[in-house]
């Protein structure tokens, strides 16, 4: 394994957590060569070199394309907005770079057949992040289905909801506007998606149904603008796998800050998930006396890797940028040609396609096969 | 305020439930005559006899229809099977007698028609068995919501979940029957359109799908039996009030025991309950200063009427038991003249209404308009 | 077995939650005879009648002493304030009643002492209200500890804390005199011990600390005197069986409503409870793979008797007041010679020694023996 | 602010922990020079080559002296084993370097005074490394008791358990050895006693207590040792601001595997905080009405500095790990002369003569001055 050379585009939150990983994941692994953070580019050269300073990067560019064709450079990290993402991740496809893009892919389904194009003719690896997969409780999850311990999963319900859009006299601004997308549909879908396609597969038909909780906000000089997103969504789902199901997403929901709530059940027993307490999961099994079935919480341990590579002590807890640095990891496994659990394009089109079915389903009123 | 004669039909579960709240409305209330425990009637002499003994009751009778016709006889509970409902209450409030009885009304729309159309030419109270919303906590979260702390509603998720039908090897019986109804729709839906409907009132729109965990289940005697019914029902909502949201039935979810899991968001804040901790409500406002926001626990206490004719100390606990006796109480208001919150055959039957409509809307695939 | 005949006197909270109790007692279990509510004694004749009609009790008196010899009584409950309690129980039990008496036995040990004497005297059951032994969530930790789940307990902690004298702008009352006792200690020390008692015997030594956290508090005409009792009291244990452990109570403890966290530690596993969630109980065992243990939530079912007398379907939850008619059952079971769980004047002096021992051991600041 | 120059000795997990500290705290805080990691001391040149560069240090050596008289570091982070700190701690300080050692500072109470006087001597930062209480939630703690928003605290308690010392038939290892301390008293106790001293100061007095749960434990080669440690330890205190309180200890509790339960009731609220769950605090207060009080969940935001630095939205939780880039951007602070919350050598010191006086006094049995 030859040390990685590193490009990143875009030094945001996204774009400090990318750094995060890259600068982490051979201390927390142990298992990897350190990657040499080679070049960063930003929107300025100054910045670019501020940047780099702080994130550890060698060099700085004011140019992306400079960068996506530095030969100092194995892989891009592509935290851009999403607009950015189709023409920097073919670019650096067809430079002869791994890429790893930030989820969504793009902003519209053809833009992201695009990029998938670009990546089956490439070769190379081209990685989307989601994060929300990488949890060790959430790969325990997927282990504990593939022991069978629940049996097959009949019935999914999985809740999405954050309040940053709860306020109705928050100003109006970007997500609001119908360019921005259908709403809580692809704001949060995307992710309640790569949970299910990490742990089932594709969905089969869907039926959604969108709702505006405040018809207008307020204009910062005054008057008030009529609201185009939908900030509640939610779906009635049949999975591929015979499956039934919701998904219920709601960035409108006060006191809900990074609610991811998860219930998969089973002919024997139930898991369920709660992301606003990352480090924990809930299992109930038919195993054993019934005086004392109840669903049991799982802290977190060694024994569910990798948070060993963390922590050697169990309930001491992992946050949500780490899960980058696991993310990070698998990517180079990936690129070694080890089994890896990622979502890369070839997936990340499944799940654009599922959120757009659902939002013709909902326009319509009707199920729509996701096709 | 006179003392009521009451006369009891059925001693199962909710027949003992009715017997123990005659028993104790007076001493937990303090404000109401004790009633006369009259008549019991049930299958057989013999039976009855005993049960009056146990429950109390003064006289016994194998023939319901002389305890509906007895003159000592204010009250009728009825807790029969479904079945017996529509014949009991009619006659029953023929006599001018005022009935109590068990949810759900009858086994079919026409029956419970009728009915109501005896309770409208009777004159008399006409009240349906709805325990749940007669919970303290219950009735603080309508206060909450009369009293606007959290705005008004925009988005209702109620999820009820047990888990009596989750063993797929648990022999067939007759709720996987079609005649017993659609399945966890019926079965539970009415509890929590019960909810909404004391919320909140009337569903406009339904879309509903339905599903069977377990297409069969083993017969006594060998071989198996196609399920008719389905365990698990999931339905888009639109309130009248305008509100959206989601209503999701699974009495196969392993590890749910009462779960009715509630939250309703509305723009300065969100309320969330389950019935499993029938003393606690949940509640996030957007009082105060942001780094203190969080939702609150609150224990039901003496501060929550009518907590406090059951225990004057707070955080001690009612039981389920006991929202019997508060209802028993609501009835007593209602017979008086005074206001109760209870339902009523006028409000039962737009619940029932409810359920088919989401029954037809999850067999045509489509949306229903309640109607 | 005959049907008893019942005399209660007082009809403070207490008194009306023994009159539920013997009201409720046959339709709960089905299995005694209904007890006849005999006479009903208060301070003056006319409370006494218009309570007796509240409660269901046949006769009034204004005497308790004649309630005390009156034929057709066989139990007397003594619900009244605790000074009382000495005078009452010994006339009940030389006048061959069996007593049931509320907690603690008396204001001071000497006179509890007379109470044993007369108790053994008399032949008679002599019983005391400790409610929160009789939950069935109790009666399951006690079989999973006779079972031997969680092995021998070496380590026991008990909180007890509710916040009824929190405020410290609360005016001066009796319960702040020294004449009350010793504030928290013999307020909720008794509670704390009866579940160690009946889970695991007696206590050898103690050490014990009690603080005031307001050295005064406001009179109502003004002005502020000094508080005699103590609020906290937290004591260090050593059981009879050689466990160590802790005893912390609090009295005033804001947000505290009826806490009493219970954790018992054994080389097995652990188990964990808490009386505001009285319908829980929470279990980890070292049984199984490491990947899924975790401490596991057990709602309260049929599965946990007597709670199916009440209910046949788990998880709807038993109150506070429903401890009150198992405990009933219970005394009716001694009083017929069967096996009861029951702390009976024997068990009860244990209790307030122990009391004893730590409000010595505080005032000493040393170990004390319990003896 | 120049660049420092950092020195790493020992590489298990506490160095790990700081070497991806020092990874991390320029591009988490932004504000800080990115440090040069410069030098890497392990016991052997081999060893300590791997791990720089795994751990991104530029250069190794198996000789720890050379590394603290290295004119390159400015900093030496001391990650050994506790009985190597005094040595490597006073050599650095006498080289004029800062330090930041790991807690707790020695194994006896001699080395830890001759470390201070070194520290003195010195002039330099001497810090150590106390991760707890450095969480957001923490500072919250803080925070909300400069802002008096629950009164001054009268009462205190605070439990601390893991379970890796809870299984009787582990094998005997140098934990339960008397060379290595008390037991859980040294081993839990400085955390603990971190968050007192962090949030009131220091202890006046102390009565413990210790028990063995397991008089003996299996050798390797058969047979059985006596266990000379106490993995239990509880003690009564006071503190020197003349609360109350009580601190338990457990290293043999089944299922806990991070708790540190604190709860700190003032006259105006209480506050409670969980390490397992490290990511939220419960806060109640007696503001507003009666209705609505309650415990109410905070969940860690960008609203509780320094969370913001490392993720700009609430609810998605930081990790045990990442604490430790908090204490560097403190230690940092401190170096530049700013305002910083960190436990130094004259800190620490005070911590050791409590858990001191805590095991003299279980010994003797009685209260023992802190002094």
């Amino acid at each position: 394994m030859k040390s990685l050379g590193i490009g990143l585009i875009g030094t945001g939150y996204m774009g400090k957590c990318h750094a995060l990983a890259w600068n982490a994941v051979a201390p927390v692994f142990g298992d990897v060569p350190r990657p040499r953070l080679a070049v960063l580019a930003e929107s300025s050269q100054g910045l670019a070199e501020t940047k780099a300073r702080e994130l550890g990067f060698e060099r700085a560019t004011g140019d992306w394309r400079s960068l996506v064709s530095d030969p100092a450079v194995d892989v891009v990290s592509i935290t851009t907005p999403n607009a950015f993402h189709p023409d920097m991740a073919i670019a650096a496809l067809e430079a002869g770079k791994h890429v790893w893009c930030e989820k969504p892919m793009a902003t519209g389904l053809a833009d992201a057949e695009r990029m998938l194009a670009a990546a089956r003719a490439s070769g190379k690896v081209a990685a989307l992040g989601y994060n929300y997969i990488q949890n060790p409780v959430i790969r325990l999850i997927r282990k504990l289905l593939d022991e069978d311990r629940i049996g097959p999963v009949n019935h999914v319900r999985i809740e999405m909801d954050e309040d940053f859009m709860a306020d109705p006299e928050a100003l109006f601004y970007w997500k609001s506007e119908a360019t921005s997308g259908h709403g809580a549909l692809d704001d949060f879908g995307v992710h309640a998606l790569s949970l299910v396609w990490t742990l089932f597969g594709g969905v089969r038909r869907v039926c959604g149904h969108m709702a505006r909780p405040y018809p207008d906000r307020p204009l910062p000089d005054g008057g008030r603008r009529a609201v185009e997103t939908y900030d509640i969504a939610t779906t009635l789902i049949e999975l591929e796998n015979g499956a039934s199901g919701m998904i219920a997403l709601n960035r409108s929901a006060w006191g809900r800050k990074g609610r991811i709530a998860v219930q998969l059940f089973g002919p024997k027993g139930t898991i369920a998930y709660d992301q606003e307490r990352m480090n924990e999961v809930q299992l109930y099994t038919t195993d054993g006396d019934r005086e004392t079935q109840g669903f049991r919480t799982i802290l977190a341990g060694p024994q569910h890797p990798p948070y060993d590579r963390f922590i050697p002590a169990p309930g001491h807890g992992l946050g949500f940028n780490e899960l980058k640095i696991v993310e990070c990891r698998q990517l180079i496994a990936r690129i070694d040609g080890d089994p890896a659990v990622l979502i890369d394009f070839e997936d990340g089109i499944r799940i654009e396609r599922t959120v757009d079915a659902v939002a013709r389903s909902a326009h319509a009123g009707a199920w729509v096969d996701v096709g």
